[in-house]
């Protein structure tokens, strides 16, 4: 049986993803995928998602050249998440998220609300241009 | 505005949850919450997740033993995923997994196959009794 074929994929034909940091072991983004990105992404050793508001794949770095090298591909206990530790490239630090942080869990619970507590490493209009 | 809804929870009022090991950052497991579930994690400090397959409140650690302490609430750029830092309690070192694993993330893809690579460090038949 094909190892595409072993996972539990939702009603909509997609699997969560946790991308995590190589190293470091910061866990950088959460996104989704379907059968094509995850084939793609175990063939090209380069993070491809699927993106729901946009409904197509989504190479990662396609725009912000914020390519995710993929080191590993693991599968959880109930086959239906999917865990990549990535190396975060074209940046020093990494980027992974959008606003230009290193990852987009940068927002804290503190005192009854969420305060972003990680910096800017890049402006997302130098980024997207 | 109370920060739980600054979440923007599923259509059926979920949110997507990572549990992340404080120090060796691992990721130990994902699961889902609702806002009565994360409400009770942040008042308690131990991480309650809400069970899809049995559409109720659970404390993780209830049958098992194996409670999360929770340190740190994180939220992602979208406000749509949820980043626990956890210690894992109940055993040394943490079991996390049903299945008597570290993380649920034990199956790497290797050779075109999903290969559990991470050991079992205590009995389920011994966990669940």
């Amino acid at each position: 049986m094909d190892w595409l074929d072993q996972i539990a994929w939702t009603g909509d034909g997609l699997v969560p993803v946790i991308a995590q940091e190589a190293g470091s072991n910061d866990v950088l983004m959460f996104a989704w995928m379907n059968r094509e990105a995850l084939r793609l992404t175990a063939e090209l050793g380069r993070a491809v998602y699927f993106s729901r508001s946009r409904n197509r794949l989504w190479h990662k770095g396609e725009e912000s050249g914020h390519v995710q090298q993929v080191h590993e591909i693991r599968l959880d206990c109930d086959q239906d998440v999917v865990l990549l530790k990535v190396t975060q490239l074209g940046h020093e630090p990494g980027i992974a998220c959008h606003t230009g942080r290193h990852s987009c869990f940068y927002s804290v619970l503190k005192n009854g609300e969420w305060q972003p507590i990680d910096p800017v490493l890049k402006d997302p209009g130098q980024i997207y241009r």
